[in-house]
């Protein structure tokens, strides 16, 4: 029985290369929410959809996001009515959005929409939001002004410096059924190779989330996003030097050693291996950039074996 | 200057007959909004949108509703999700309600929304919502059970026979901003060949509409959408006898007599004549069926003299 904590394109493809070596129904992930928006009158859920379509087989590999073979009709017609378009939903993406602004309409739960999508998909793993419970990223920019994660994120294109990040709502959120209780099963927990701050850090910021990880927290193995000091993909590393960590497998470190007892650094992050265990983590270095599923097979056996050396 | 009161698919027609005689910019369109709904999180107008779409030359004639060249990507693949699609909504569509739906959240006004739809498609007729306010037509079928006017008219296909109709919040409900004026000041009320219980019936509803027309009935000319007792397109005439109404232009007079001094009927009602000014009405006989925008000028010829020779 594994527990993931997840955020979007690097926690997916992780998951894919779990799926690989373990059975998928022992495996949880639980995914990250904060940057979900209500935009157009759709909720949306970036890193739920990223992990459905990732692990359903319907992701763009190419374009990194998205499902494949998408095309832009409604998008573009919105444009011609002068509508906002910087947030580019796909006609196919946007039947997921559909799907679930309706069903939350219904009362349904997030929780209980994600099953419905997940079967729909095919997704054998046990997909399930961090909560219920709306909880949102906000990041305060440089000159002061607060805004919604997407806006920083998308429209702005993570290109302008950050001062601080907080989660609107994280403390009056609880944990969506069978998150704790997932960690609390979990032989391994894996916290996949996402940005600490804005994907794992909402997952921390749930009530209960934390102390249930640091309960268990020689079962639990990270994948570091950095490698060699620099993210794979997104602002991680801008983000980690600008709200006061160093950008490198050692600031990540520092920030996981209270609930995480080995950290995976990539093969050109051997040399910080010395740094890693002086902040507190065990540490295993292995290949970490997955260009395929087979790495992320073998990434997943790493992370796996790492958990079971550890205890 | 005239004022229409229009539901969707006969209203529009005979709509684009008036711009072609007279100056858009003296038409004033008041939309019904009672069968509008909100559905996977976007508020759809679908009478506003009719009207949208044919005077901005975008509607496909040939469906008889919807836009011209329209594709179904969004929901085919809603379709796949296992969500509700029994209400087609085509990809051009979707980016009209995804435009609304945003600019509602903002806090824009339906009227507001309306006008600037109207602007990105080239609509010169001042286009208003019925009332700014939510009024919902819901529907009581025979066996009692109440269901939104968009189950009736979609998803049963009107198949079923009604026992009762009413507006929901109407009572509540205040004119769009500039609908009683535009009644006030109108040379000439058109009351459009809709279907008189759920399309110009909750215009109706709206407090203050009834009256202001009342005020002006010399002025006010109704084209009945009843032909030979049966209604051209929709469930007017089953409706009009469930509730207890004679389907015919009869029928339709004595509905209307209140509020209006004019019925104009087609030719094929020419016998009709003497028991529609019974009921309290002129009688103007007309070609009333449009196959093409050069009839429906025609009759908006017809109405705007009949107008002039009423008063």
């Amino acid at each position: 029985v594994i527990t993931a904590l997840a955020g979007g394109v690097g926690a997916a493809k992780l998951l894919r290369g779990l799926v690989r070596v373990h059975d998928p129904a022992g495996v949880t992930a639980v995914v990250n929410t904060g940057d979900d928006l209500v935009m157009h009158g759709l909720h949306i859920s970036p890193d739920l959809d990223t992990v459905l379509y990732t692990l359903g087989g319907r992701n763009d590999d190419e374009r990194g996001w998205g499902r494949r073979g998408e095309t832009w009709t409604v998008m573009e017609a919105l444009g011609a009515l002068g509508g906002e378009d910087w947030f580019r939903l796909g006609d196919l993406d946007l039947a997921t959005h559909l799907y679930r602004s309706q069903r939350l309409s219904q009362g349904a739960s997030l929780s209980a929409v994600t099953a419905e999508l997940a079967r729909a998909l095919g997704v054998d793993v046990h997909l399930v939001p961090m909560s219920d419970d709306p909880v949102r990223t906000k990041v305060t920019l440089r000159d002061g002004v607060e805004v919604p994660f997407q806006e920083y994120f998308v429209r702005l294109h993570h290109d302008v410096a950050v001062s601080s990040v907080r989660f609107e709502g994280a403390d009056a959120a609880a944990p969506a059924p069978g998150v704790l209780a997932a960690v609390a099963a979990a032989q391994t927990v894996v916290v996949c190779p996402s940005n600490p701050i804005v994907s794992i850090g909402p997952i921390l910021a749930v009530p209960g989330v934390r102390a249930a990880l640091a309960a268990r927290r020689d079962r639990v193995v990270a994948v570091s996003p950095i490698v060699a000091g620099a993210a794979l993909k997104g602002p991680a590393d801008r983000l980690l030097a600008e709200l006061g960590h160093e950008s490198s497998v050692r600031g990540v470190a520092e920030l996981y050693a209270p609930f995480a007892g080995t950290l995976v650094v990539d093969e050109a992050d051997g040399p910080m291996a010395p740094a890693v265990e002086a902040a507190g983590m065990r540490c295993v270095v292995a290949a970490s950039v997955m260009h395929s599923v087979e790495d992320a097979a073998v990434l997943a056996q790493v992370v796996t074996e790492a958990a079971l050396a550890a205890r």
